[in-house]
């Protein structure tokens, strides 16, 4: 058990007594009160606050809720820095000692009463309140199940004193404002559970057949037969407020049905407990069509052998998010298993979550699709291979990738990919790197696809062709890459809308791209001409030339030139004067010489540092600016406009190990990854990056380095490669595994297991001072040069590496 | 002062010591919890409830908020039986008393504490709180400026003990959760005020234009320097919860900004009272684009003066109200006070509202547009002319009516109004009807109009031709008229929504209207070729025939047969048996003889009849009928489906009057006029009529006769009618004002004032016993027949009528 105390008593430990998986526990519901984890599967998510508030969103296919607020919702995103009020949706449980007449609630919300003990404990597969009050332990806990749309909920109560307690339990669960066509709810004997039926509004005679099949009922399935329950908000809350329910006054809850009025699901349990006794229920909660939709799930579910069974398959479930490599770093100054545990565990298990289920979206962003996929590679590369197939499948004839991946056959492009963005076209090449990498399948890049707008087939090399020729066509006299309505950075939306403005981002992406492509065909004999490839290595050097020569302004490269010609994102600039993308990407694609990368690097340093990472710009920018967009009206340091936007971090921790720069890419990268003792600044657990830490860290120092808790992000799959290929060095090639480990000093040493084309190699990196080359030992043996080959798939490997410690 | 004690001491009073204007008093937060009165101008609604929870919308030109709900809220109308919550946007003041430390919130949310004394008045141009609570006597007022975004608060407390207190007084006004691309709030020491500003979430390019000019800011300004303040809803409610805010612990808030967080308008005034001592504040609160916005607001509206001057002026606004009758009426069993007092006070207003304002939408369905501006004939007639002019202008060439009028130059028809709808034709006969009655000005009819197809120009009359032609050929082979996706009844969208349902209802308008226009032509004079005139009075008939042919079911008419031929709305439906509307159109329109008038009327009375009224149909739907549409999916007694829903029971009682039911049709009436009486079922307070009080009386006994809390609805034009040309009978024509009273057996008499055509009479109706024919005089002159001619406009004249006891 590591605990690091960050006040007395330990306010968040890890608890890794169970091998497979450890779990961070949090013992106070108000130092992170907005704290969270999250559980998902294929058809559901749902994301967990330490009080009791839920989001919860599933998909029939498209996002719908069946947990509501109490007012008309607007349906949209879990919005950043979300935030909770008394009547959010939430599942809490009121507890009546009937003796006494003292009433508490749990896990916290909605009474907020201060408990004498209490824990949060998440699992990766669980969510876990472990609770003590007035001589009672109380456990909640909840799991998800591996394809169903139901929360599979444990409480239990167990008198820990000398005397019988005679207590009434009550689950609340929110199920809030439906609809303003038609709600209700009720208790259903047979099914002994709580039903509350809508009708989703519509208007359109079309709509009612697109909504025939949506679940527009919640359930609340209960194991035990209850005393007695209440369906109706308003009158259980009462004029007491839900911080002390008027309906908690009676002896017994009235039965009360909701008949167009806002429904909730409660019941209580009149229970009395010996000294020392135990009393458990198991509730389900969720939506469904119909009754016997609800009669099925509680046939499937409700039950001690059941809940067994349920959580078992959840738990394998999520233990598909192991990845190739599981690592135990050493130096001598920081206890390194918060950091080991969050790559072992928390990480991989995110990028699953956004491999697997493509973050509950019907239409990804093509960029994020690809980056994501890129993650996958490392879990299970089958995914990958499948979902760059169908990515390019969905490419016009004309070579432009599309703006999002459609997933489903009723899935329309919405939101922001009715936005025309132009760097789609970048991301294949600079991806498929690493699934080449890890897999050395080079079979992909013959199949042959059809295009979205065309039956005629090509073969995947000669679809990333007709996508990199539209790129090097999209390019004004200077040739510089069109912007259009946003690059990589969605809201950077009028910077090029009249058709001319121009992005040194996307020109370097491209020219990285086309670099990355012609240096896959070097290394894994992808058949291309020689007039391509020729035709390839000169565009991107004409990019990176015209770069130099359009946006090197003194000490780094500005952001881009607005339809009106205006250079931005330089020193001449109050705000937004300079960006972190154009410098890492010029790192990346060869624009930038060395003393260019010192500059850079030094500016970086010096502009956009903070404590949790670098900022993606600065200074942010506090009013709008017309020929740059939407991302200036975003509040300074939130999102794009000048948070530590951990994507845009990403990419710079990368090219820093591109340039050698080990030690602060170790220094950014250790910033990044949340951990016990950013917790208090950042406001989150450690079990996730965020997609941002708020910045405008010297225009709004108070606010800065507080976690987004959004955990849908573009940065994982990046992180997660920086790790294997770079920090531990162990990425794949053509012939084989290349060894080439990028320790800063401050690491001693690394050890631990890596996946490899079906072997396992148990390594050992160490820096020692007695060496200046490196010496790496397969099995005891010399190896010659840095690649191990003729790995056998199957096999177990002893690997030690040795490397002179880094200046 | 008029009291009607509910229970004691009195719930709801009504106080008319100012002759100008009644005031409804409510003395309880809690036995209406939902009891809500209402305040507008040209460019702003908003509905206050007796306990400080606020509903506030503004046009620019399509409704915005600027007091939020703390959730991202969905954009919507009101919806019905709208419910509140803890973090429901209000305007609150919380008060410390310093030395005891007690602190209660005004008027009452969001603490709850039961006050010594309460009251919630609504007057017609402003609504007060008068609350004495431990020796503090306090008032809250608001209202609203005669075209300004902006709402005047008023508060004030005296010391009434012989201590002296130390107070501090805390306004807690709600902004919410503004936007999640960029909300922030400060207190601009310049503007003494609460300043918070967002941006209006967006993703294209094109939308950054339009939003442009939104007024995303949200500003709270005081008269006076506040001790301290705090914007920052969060950080202000803690852990204590907005029903004890942890900010309220310290002596002085601390000032807190809110930066991407979310704001609150919350001032301190620490405040010593002398015994009898007074302080009164002021306050504005509203939305804005900038800074100099609120300067001038500020300018405009803060200080004694201004105040007064704004007040003035928003009463003269409110005032415009005044209609065409003032009237007092007698019976010998009950206090007719609210009665009276709801039709000379109330109503006009709600009316003035509807015709005025349009209920504050930019493209008013048609039908509702022509009925509201019907009411506003009884008001201001050039309003009503110039309306249906603009309604006109939008006609097709082809005869089609629009389904909503366009207001505004970028109004775009939205929701309801992209679904088809047949009835459109039908409404302007009918409603053109009262506007002649009331001015005799017949030279509407050659106004010369174009199209929204096409520049050509017809006359008025011309256009009403084409609309009726239209309707005639939209019949199928029987004669009967399509319904495409709903008539009046919006939700009927699935009875032919395949091309061939047809709807009784629109058949029996459709004869209606054409009827209506020769009446008209044949009363005015009106110009038309006397083969139209044949034509139409031939349809009409032809129409009534197919109708009884083919809907007529024995007792009543049916309400349809759908696309697949099924006859609907009889006896052989479990649901939906009887409709209301096809038996009151059936007698408007002529088709039914006598003894089908006495079988629909004997079966309305035992189906349909309720406390609250008649229901629009019954029994209520329970759940879909694929060939009737989205109707039968509302909740049951909800809205269309078989509430009383006023629209429809208003029509029925016009038809009773029409048929000679005058005491039928009066007991409806008196059941629809919102009382004291029925003001605990129905939870709202006389001040206007709703659009529905919850129906399925028998199915769902326990909701029946609650009210919707909508105060939208085309009830109240015809309302009015009913009372001015049926109960009162002074009904304008060709040659002058036609006497003939509909007085039911209960009333005595009826006196009072009628505006007509500039003149002013003042009427004295009486039953008596000793007459057979009713005997008229003017002046003391007796009137040859009963019609009253040459009447001079700016003369006063006594008229008195006798009028036989009625059978």
């Amino acid at each position: 058990m590591s605990k690091l105390p960050l006040s007395k008593p330990a306010l968040i430990s890890i608890d890794n007594t169970d091998n497979s998986f450890s779990k961070i526990k949090l013992t106070s519901p108000t130092k992170l009160p907005n704290a969270t984890g999250f559980l998902w599967n294929s058809t559901m998510v749902m994301q967990v606050n330490c009080r009791g508030y839920v989001n919860s969103q599933f998909m029939q296919p498209e996002p719908a809720k069946y947990s509501y607020a109490p007012n008309m919702e607007a349906k949209s995103f879990i919005q950043p820095e979300h935030s909770y009020f008394t009547h959010h949706p939430g599942r809490f449980f009121y507890l009546k000692d009937e003796d006494s007449g003292e009433i508490i609630s749990l896990p916290y919300e909605p009474m907020r009463i201060e408990l004498d003990k209490f824990s949060f404990e998440l699992g990766n597969s669980d969510i876990t309140w472990e609770i003590e009050h007035s001589g009672l332990k109380i456990t909640i806990k909840v799991n998800l199940t591996k394809d169903d749309l139901v929360e599979c909920w444990f409480f239990s109560v167990t008198n820990e004193g000398n005397t019988v307690r005679n207590l009434s339990i009550y689950p609340y669960f929110t199920v809030g404002y439906m609809s303003w066509m038609n709600q209700s709810a009720i208790y259903d004997e047979g099914l002994n559970a709580i039903v509350a039926t809508s009708v989703t509004p519509y208007q359109k005679v079309e709509d009612y057949f697109k909504n025939e099949q949506l679940k527009d009922k919640t359930y609340f399935l209960s194991d035990t037969q209850p005393t007695a329950w209440h369906v109706n908000q308003k009158t259980f809350e009462g004029e007491g407020g839900l911080h002390n329910p008027s309906a908690l006054q009676s002896e017994k809850l009235d039965n009360t049905e909701a008949r167009y009025e806002t429904p909730v699901a409660v019941m209580q349990f009149q229970q009395q407990l010996q000294p020392s006794e135990r009393k458990t229920f198991q509730f389900l909660f969720g939506p469904a069509k119909d009754e016997a939709e609800i009669a099925t799930i509680k046939e499937k579910y409700l039950g001690h052998q059941q809940r067994s069974q349920a959580r078992k398959f959840y738990r394998e479930y999520t233990a598909r998010s192991k990845a190739c490599l599981t690592l135990k770093s050493e130096d001598s100054s920081s206890d390194r298993f918060g950091f080991d545990n969050f790559f072992n565990h928390w990480l991989p298990r995110q990028m699953f979550y956004h491999g697997d289920v493509n973050r509950l979206s019907t239409d990804p962003q093509t960029r994020n699709y690809i980056q994501d996929n890129m993650g996958m590679a490392f879990i299970d590369a089958q995914v990958t291979r499948q979902a760059y197939i169908r990515a390019i499948s969905q490419q016009s004839i004309n070579g432009a990738m599309p703006e999002g991946v459609l997933l489903h056959e009723s899935a329309e492009l919405k939101y922001i990919n009715q936005v025309p963005h132009a760097d789609h076209g970048v991301w294949l090449p600079i991806c498929l790197t690493v699934y080449l990498n890890e897999t050395a399948d080079v079979s992909l890049l013959d199949e042959m696809v059809s295009f979205v707008d065309s039956t005629e087939e090509q073969s995947f090399s000669r679809h990333i062709e007709l996508a990199l020729d539209y790129l090097i066509n999209a390019t004004d006299h200077r040739g510089l890459s069109f912007i259009e309505q946003g690059d990589w950075c969605d809201p950077m939306n009028m910077v090029g809308y009249q058709g001319k403005g121009v992005s040194a981002w996307l020109s370097l992406a491209t020219s990285y791209t086309l670099t990355s492509w012609c240096d896959l065909c070097d290394e894994y004999g992808i058949t291309i001409s020689s007039q391509k490839y020729d035709e390839y290595r000169f565009a991107a050097q004409a990019i990176n030339t015209a770069v130099n020569k359009h946006l090197w302004h003194g000490e780094w490269f500005a952001r881009g030139i607005t339809d009106e010609g205006r250079v931005f994102g330089t020193n001449k600039d109050e705000e937004g004067k300079i960006f972190l993308n154009p410098q890492s990407w010029a790192m990346l694609s060869g624009a930038s010489n060395e003393q260019q990368q010192a500059d850079m690097i030094a500016a970086i340093s010096r502009q956009l540092s903070t404590p949790q990472g670098v900022m993606m710009l600065a200074p942010s920018y506090t009013s709008m600016v017309e020929d740059i967009g939407r991302i200036t009206q975003k509040h300074p340091g939130v999102s794009e406009n000048g948070s530590v936007y951990n994507h845009a971090a990403i990419f710079y921790i990368y090219a820093l190990y591109q340039a050698g720069e080990n030690n602060l890419a170790f220094d950014l990268l250790s910033k990044m990854v949340p951990s016990l003792e950013s917790a208090e600044t950042t406001g989150q657990l450690p079990v996730y990056v965020p997609n941002y830490y708020r910045g405008a860290y010297h225009q709004f120092p108070k606010q800065a380095g507080r976690s987004s808790h959004l955990f849908n992000t573009g940065t994982i799959s990046w992180l997660y490669r920086c790790l294997v290929e770079e920090l531990c060095g162990l990425k794949g090639c053509a012939s084989g595994l290349q060894i080439n480990p990028k320790l800063p000093t401050s690491l001693k040493s690394l050890s631990g297991q890596r996946l490899f084309r079906g072997a396992v190699l148990n390594f050992n990196i160490e820096q020692t001072l007695d060496i200046i080359v490196m010496e790496v030992l397969l099995d005891k043996q010399d190896v010659t040069g840095n690649v191990i080959q003729n790995l056998q798939s199957g096999k177990d490997y002893q690997l030690q590496v040795k490397v002179p410690v880094h200046g």
